[in-house]
């Protein structure tokens, strides 16, 4: 796994496609992932086809990696195989709330991101995209996904055509925290986020939005609380819609 | 990452301890996962010392990795570092919602992930206990988690001291979907499970709990409808307790 410390995230893709066998032998490996009970409460949509991904384009706001990527994959929370299967064994199943749904997302995203992992230690190119939860009743019609299905992350996956730059991480004392929460003083921020805003690109992109700090771009323009809290709304009315809340 | 195929949870662990050098080059290493707008919405709490431990450990239902493993580690959805950041910056942050979490979440758990394989790839063995979303409320205790922070997998690290056999998994054909979900038939289900129920492990456990079926096991006694109606209702508590509903 040295490859995941050259990783970068891959938004073009070459014209060469994934082999099915090659898909079929990653997903496969994946499967031993540590999984809830060993119930592995998860399914991946595999979308090839140019008008499977001309309908998933919208939910992911036409980011141009859909419809230019040879694969797109949808990783589901799925209690509905799991369900089905107790109906079909005589047995009452109970999946049908809160905790059951962050049970088989925490299943689906794990799974995912071994996925990921091993796809780049081939070689293959992928984009995570977060676009999935945004807009997720538009991806459950465009998959027609059943009740206690809900997608849960997407990827686009193709070999790299582009070498982009890797991008900054926040050194590792930012991140880890000792026995107990350790809370961040403004002395903390400052030296966990300094070298972040002084990268000579967040500079240049406070500077092209007209913002006066790195911080602003984010709350007012990429990831704003009015977004936020309509797009919560949205998010809640789907869980309720596929049977999880 | 050719040991994921022949990974299994180790429960058990040598005396050997995990140094702090290892540690933390492994979860630095893992930074590189993907991440939402590069802001790294996760937190790690390490837990070596036992004092830390016998706290955690029921919460986890005193299972017996928890202080039987030289590490502890509970993963975080975090928004509080991001938050802070942003007050900090004459920037006005709107992270209190539930699009917010599960954003976070997911960033928290595919860094734990890929913070696994990473240790798996080392010789580590892991064992990710589901109990943390069941028990919340007492590891934000626990771990003194604030506002905006919320526990959302722990795993429990250390040398392997036992060889456990590897569980089964389900075909491939039963997690696939091809372009759309093509729903699970009793003739599927039939196809997908009997592999599993027929494990004479799985006969033996049908056996001892005195059922009729294997999902029976599943649906009354180990996720019973009453514990996970519970359950999901103590988890939505500790969500607006910590700021996300």
């Amino acid at each position: 796994m040295k490859t995941i410390n050259s990783r970068r995230t891959i938004r073009k893709y070459s014209r060469k496609d994934v082999s099915e066998g090659l898909l079929k032998t990653l997903l496969e490996q994946a499967e031993h992932t540590p999984t809830m009970g060993n119930l592995q409460l998860y399914s991946v949509v595999i979308t090839r086809k140019a008008e499977g991904k001309r309908r998933l384009a919208p939910a992911h706001f036409n980011q141009p990696m859909v419809e230019g990527a040879p694969v797109v994959l949808t990783f589901c929370a799925d209690f509905r195989r799991t369900t089905l299967w107790a109906e079909n064994r005589k047995a009452t199943p109970g999946y049908d709330n809160f905790l059951s749904f962050l049970n088989a997302a925490t299943d689906a995203l794990l799974y995912c991101q071994t996925f990921c992992n091993l796809a780049e230690e081939e070689g293959l190119g992928t984009c995570f995209l977060g676009t999935t939860l945004y807009n997720s009743g538009d991806i459950v019609e465009a998959l027609q996904l059943p009740r206690l299905v809900m997608p849960v992350a997407t990827i686009t996956l193709g070999w790299p055509d582009e070498y982009p730059a890797r991008p900054d991480r926040l050194p590792i004392d930012g991140i880890i925290h000792d026995e107990t929460y350790d809370d961040y003083t403004p002395a903390r921020i400052n030296a966990f986020y300094t070298f972040k805003e002084q990268l000579e690109e967040n500079r240049h992109f406070v500077e092209i939005n007209h913002k006066e700090t790195l911080a602003q771009v984010f709350t007012d323009l990429r990831y704003t609380k009015h977004d936020n809290e309509s797009m919560s709304a949205g998010l809640l009315e789907v869980l309720k819609q596929q049977g999880f809340l």
